[in-house]
């Protein structure tokens, strides 16, 4: 299996990709192909013992930045995005991963790809973590005005990435909404449950905000506004409870329970703070979505993983893994035969 | 000032109603009507030493469920919610609160006391915690389906809320996007953009969801939809992280930590859990927006908290405080006021 990765994708670009490439080559027995400018690579790749592993260079003049418009993709047709959605294009590699512009990289996909016969729009997805586990969540952020169609067809790609990439079986589809009752939602949410209702998913109505934390749905499906606010406020509420907690664990009550423990309280809260900030380091790390490998930009006719823009070497490796599990699931395929088969279904 | 409360609204009413209500006259000085079916409120009143507090009953015999459909309140006119809010239009008393069903008190509040002149929607907000205190967000539920004018019209009744309830002076007002850009958002946050900006307000431009518990904003403006989505997102997870960390406190790297200290892994996580425990409840509270004391339902031409069906006597209480600084505000008039001169504004 042969993987393109953006070598010049993300913040810290050559450096983490580079390293995460050496590892997930190690790792998964994968051939990845590092697109960017070759001198830049090669004088990362120099830094590794690369014996026996397969990490070919692909030279790309340009870069398109972290912080340029969505559109720069057009004109920069020697970009390490451009070239590297072409190779999947021609069938020269299985997969396309990038860290970079994630707007970009979805207008790259779009131009060079095109989308998988009968979706009418791709969309962005994030395993999100559970109590129990994890769901797919999307649209996160490709598209903020959605007609119930689309909702529909997101549903359906999520069950395939779900079952195919994450190996859940019959997976739980549940739609965003304001209210379980069916009647809630706007008008597209309440439209969109008519159609999920009569599809052959595994629906079980609308979900709340709460029951996406909860791990109540194995898929959860919304729109890019509303997906996009749920997925940064998850980010953010997490960060500010680990503020507000190593605030609380120095106040009130905690004195007294240090009093009845017959403790110095700065003894007890001390330790507390200790134990606590590795713990929520790793809370945290489950909701930053480059931690689980990269969200799936689903709906194109190619498998494309978009990782966070903070990603480390570590999330660069992990996304090569989903990658790689999205194209042993045959997932574009599939996805494919989906959309094909309810299409037909409704015209029946 | 008197101000009626529904002691037949909530989960625990008439208990937990007359509790908070007992426990509101003694601490505002305040008439607090008691509204709802006699026997029972008098039952309940006959627990407490009430002696030089004006807590007068009006009797109501009918009583809206929780799970009733929004439309009950047509029928029921001899409900508490229905006789209370008329109780508010004949001026006999300044402000109605309600701990009952939501959608019930936002048609009774419009059916019997309309909208203030000039707004077109009426919002529920809460008041959201931050890592530097508290923000204004609203819509969360009010409005699925809304229009840029809407969104404007919200962010005046916050600006409003947020100054004269709350003390903030000039509050900051952002709108709820999925970018910080000027041309993110839906179509219609997008039109609601350029209202803002062009607005007599504290406008700062779009925030996204991570920016609301980070306190970016005093008001964050949404349409009831991503709102509803949002808050309910934001207590779950809560719940949600307070039930990972515990398991996240006897797991992996802590015993690595207890090694390091030279104690056995049980002695240190037994207290961390402890040390958690009521960190993380006042964390909950702070998020189960009861606990702040009723979200208002602004735009109705009257003073109508709606607050958390689970409340109990403090959030009661909370909620009648919430009520009395709005009426000292005078915050009906002056949203009127900010409204009226927007809409002049714009014609000129």
């Amino acid at each position: 299996m042969r993987i393109v990765l953006d070598a010049m994708g993300g913040d810290h670009a050559p450096q983490v990709t580079v390293d995460g490439a050496v590892q997930a080559a190690r790792e998964f027995g994968v051939e990845v192909i590092l697109m960017g400018r070759r001198e830049a690579i090669e004088a990362e790749l120099a830094k590794y013992d690369t014996r026996g592993l397969s990490l070919p260079i692909v030279h790309a003049s340009q870069v398109v930045e972290m912080e340029e418009h969505t559109m720069a993709v057009k004109e920069k047709s020697d970009s390490s995005m451009v070239v590297g959605m072409k190779l999947v294009k021609s069938g020269e590699a299985d997969a396309f991963v990038s860290a970079g512009n994630s707007g970009a990289v979805m207008a790259a996909a779009l131009f060079n790809l095109g989308r998988i016969k009968g979706v009418k729009r791709p969309a962005l997805s994030a395993v999100y973590p559970t109590i129990s586990g994890h769901c797919v969540f999307l649209d996160i952020g490709a598209n903020t005005d959605c007609k119930p169609e689309y909702l529909l067809q997101f549903a359906i790609m999520g069950h395939v990435y779900a079952e195919r990439v994450l190996g859940l079986s019959n997976p739980k589809v549940g739609l965003l909404s304001n209210g379980e009752e069916e009647d809630k939602g706007t008008m597209v949410v309440r439209e969109a449950y008519q159609l999920l209702k009569r599809s052959p998913l595994n629906f079980i109505g609308n979900v709340e905000g709460k029951d996406l934390p909860a791990g109540m749905a194995d898929v959860v499906v919304s729109d890019g506004f509303a997906g996009n606010v749920a997925i940064k406020l998850s980010e953010g509420l997490v960060v500010a409870l680990f503020k507000m907690t190593k605030r609380e664990l120095t106040k009130g009550p905690l004195t007294k329970l240090a009093f009845l423990l017959m403790l110095p309280g700065a003894m007890l809260s001390l330790p507390g703070a200790i134990l606590l900030a590795p713990a929520f380091k790793r809370l945290a790390k489950r909701f930053d979505y480059a931690e689980v490998g990269g969200a799936p930009l689903l709906g194109v006719n190619g498998v494309v993983i978009i990782g966070h823009g903070r990603s480390n070497a570590k999330a660069i490796k992990n996304a090569i893994g989903v990658a790689k599990r999205a194209v042993e699931g045959r997932m574009v395929a599939i996805i494919e035969e989906g959309i094909g088969e309810w299409v037909s279904g409704q015209k029946e």
